[in-house]
């Protein structure tokens, strides 16, 4: 085959499985924000039938000899960035699912799928033992596919890599251990501080009509293209990149918690103008979407927590935020900053602060790596988990559905994912440093509402790559070095000692 | 091929084809309701590539193979009645979509997806000169698929069989004769009635928010079930089955006209009674809809003017409707019920109402006969569409925007489309009257908002059949006769001569 033919039939090849995957993504946010319930088994059968054929489509044979013509050296010595890495990419992935057997996969699919049911009746019902049979099952497939895929290393960094391109289970552990040594001693010290921020101004009743027309506010600021996206509600807030035009995010207003909706809002909207601003060049391309699960989390993580948990930012809009609910929120910015700032070692990850929220993570990857590294079994899993709560956090779970049973991930097979979270705060803060330094008046800015310069650096530098560099290579270029946790603890000690008058 | 399997493999293909449909019709959906506006472009060309795999599937050699394996005698002989009308159906599909040649058919999809975007210009602009050539090559197309199909009867019933299976035009000429003859002279007499209702009682200025919330109450009253379907707004009100437990409806608040939203609702909550209420066993099949474009107007209208312009109707929830908008609607249920009934000559369809709208269809019926039988030129429509506007209404177009350029439905190349909404309009009088026959309380219970009977009735003797039955077969077994355009003619001269005082 000519190669101009084969990179022709190649990025068709790859348009079509982008069209599946829009039109399956669009099918998944339709039934987390309103598909009638009755219609949710039928939507999930042609889910799986459109999805069977957009895998089926990945690991043809006709992908097979595409991507051999082009990393032939004529061909792949000649192709732009962007086909060379699509190339790559498609590669890894290609070569990655043809070696699971596909009845392999098809029984490990519907495991999964029932696990996740029995997950929830389970953690409803506090019954690990219930669980356990489900859990170890997922666990022997999952060291069967990272025998088939081959091990690299460790056997957890096979798994690593699917989230986070090239990270290690040494390189983890460096970054990790930097944190945990810092974090474990500062979070003690907070706990005794007798300067304990007031958490009851932030009590009282807000409308949910008036914390959407908040949460649409605070977008705008950021710079949310509303004619390319929408904010919708759902039980679980998410965002999802549906094509370059249409990216969609969701919150959940709380009636007696405006914070809740506030900072899931930014949150999700940090993910949102990541996959607004990549470039136009990468549309129906597989690279046309975050390099990361790590980088990704650190756009929403810098929003959340960075720019919209400082104090310039709630100088800026506390007014607003106070106009939007008459009579509530009688209070100042500065202890308004104070309680959304509040740091409380607890039990369960997704409420955790800003600053625990990294033990919760370090946690559960020491656990997923004795798992599959160190041998430890399903059935040690309750003990061990609690044990590193009291360790890290001094807290215990009264039972596992506070402890080990706490998230769908492991349900679900999703080994190896934990890290991003914690990653996602590392580059984040790692990002803030480099921004501080080449953009002198940033905070200056925050505090007079100009955020739209922020979201422009950050599209400069991150955002327009799309998938066309790896986190490593994007990091490196941004910030000049390596990931590096001194950034976030360097940030964390500094934010909290001011709070906390340490 | 076992016919076991053959049986198994086709119902699977079929299973997958709807998995297709039921995506794509989703994505239909949101592009009417509510997707960013910079994602549609993506969005069609993705639902394109599903559209272009769901027709391949539709027309592959499998489909034929398995197609004429389940024809052969031992086959055919043994199935269900469902699997019979399934073959028959698909293959009778198959046959159709095969004799025309992929390239043909994609030059054709072009051509009317520019021409429709031109017709939205050209209506605007009033320019039927240059929308004229688009017609022209449409009409040139559609010709020659008439000749690929193959011509039975006439070459105009090749075209109408698609949207009313078995309708020809001998049948129409007798069942649209019989109309004509007496609605004309109706009409004029209404035009002469002294006893003319008064509009004013309707003028006011209605909360959309209000009108929703009542939108939902009458849908209620009907029997739509939330679980399984829901409301949202779009420029155009439609609805969509997409599967057997989310059937999705539109409607318009317009804040001075509280009809248009209120009857809009009404009518499109009628098509949404009849996709869900047919029966589970059709579900995952192409049997899963209803039986044709005039049966499906004919619950849409049902609902709309039999049911919902009735008096007995508006006795029970016209003190309901004031309740939704104080201070507004000061006058009485009868006075409300005539001004909703205002009978009135016009130039434009869809603002019709129900009696002359049986005209303008007539007019469109007569016109695309003349086209493919009488050999009409697209160069005569404007002078034949204004003559008969003429004779049937006694108006005359201003220009070509209010008359021959009215509807986009030629722009589509949906020849023999028109005829399906008067036949909607027989069909219901004739189920009407049935009705009355098997259920003399019928009216009692409207008039006491037992709604709900009148739903049972119909899904257990249409609704639940789906595409089971014919047109043809479901009349003549629910009403016991073929269609007859007196049922009809009887209801209009009743209701509106006692309306006009006649």
């Amino acid at each position: 085959m000519e190669k101009a033919e084969a990179l022709a039939k190649f990025r068709e090849l790859i348009k079509k499985i982008k069209s599946y995957e829009e039109v399956i993504g669009l099918a998944y946010w339709d039934m987390r924000t309103g598909a009638p319930k009755r219609g949710i088994d039928g939507r999930s059968e042609a889910v799986g039938v459109l999805s069977a054929e957009s895998f089926r489509l990945a690991v043809s044979d006709e992908m097979g000899e595409l991507l051999a013509r082009l990393r032939e050296p004529d061909a792949y010595g000649n192709l732009s960035r962007i086909d060379r890495r699509l190339v790559d990419e498609t590669a890894k992935e290609y070569e990655r699912n043809r070696r699971i057997p596909p009845e392999l996969y098809q029984e490990y699919v519907v495991l999964t799928s029932q696990a996740e049911a029995f997950w929830e009746q389970a953690k409803a019902d506090n019954d690990y033992a219930g669980f356990r049979p489900y859990l170890e099952r997922i666990i022997e497939f999952t060291n069967r596919f990272i025998d088939l895929w081959g091990v690299k290393g460790t056997r957890y960094d096979t798994l690593l890599d699917q989230y986070e391109p090239g990270m290690t289970t040494a390189e983890l552990d460096r970054l990790f251990g930097g944190l945990r040594e810092k974090l474990v001693p500062l979070a003690a010290a907070i706990a005794e501080s007798p300067a304990q921020p007031d958490r009851s101004v932030l009590a009282g009743t807000f409308e949910p009509e008036a914390q959407r027309r908040f949460s649409l506010f605070i977008l705008k600021e950021m710079g949310f293209d509303f004619d390319a996206g929408r904010l919708d509600e759902s039980v679980h807030p998410f965002a999802t990149g549906l094509g370059p035009g249409d990216v969609r995010i969701t919150t959940r207003y709380l009636k007696d918690d405006v914070a809740s909706a506030l900072f899931g809002t930014i949150h999700e909207g940090g993910h949102a103008l990541y996959e607004q601003n990549i470039g136009s060049e990468l549309a129906g391309t597989t690279l046309h979407t975050g390099t990361s699960m790590g980088i990704h989390e650190s756009q929403s993580r810098f929003w959340e927590n960075i720019i919209g948990r400082s104090r310039p930012f709630w100088q800026r809009y506390f007014g607003e935020l106070q106009s939007h609910f008459p009579g509530r929120l009688n209070t100042d910015a500065e202890s308004f900053y104070r309680a959304i700032n509040i740091v409380e070692p607890s039990l369960i990850r997704i409420e955790a602060d800003e600053l625990t929220y990294n033990l919760h993570i370090i946690i559960r990857y020491e656990i997923e790596k004795m798992i599959f590294d160190g041998g430890a079994k399903a059935a040690d899993l309750p003990e061990i988990w609690n044990a590193k709560y009291k360790e890290y956090l001094g807290v215990e779970p009264k039972n596992d559905a506070e402890g080990v049973l706490q998230d769908v991930h492991w349900s679900g097979g999703a080994f190896g994912y934990f890290p991003s979270y914690a990653l996602g705060n590392m580059y984040a803060a790692q990002f803030a440093a480099a921004m501080e330094r080449e953009m002198p008046d940033m905070w200056e800015r925050v505090g007079s509402g100009r955020l739209i310069p922020i979201k422009d650096w950050l599209t400069e530098r991150i955002y327009r790559y799309g998938k066309l560099e790896t986190p490593g290579e994007i990091v490196r270029r941004v910030t000049g070095e390596p990931l590096n946790p001194s950034y976030l603890t360097d940030y964390l000690e500094e934010k909290y000692r001011e709070i906390y008058r340490l």
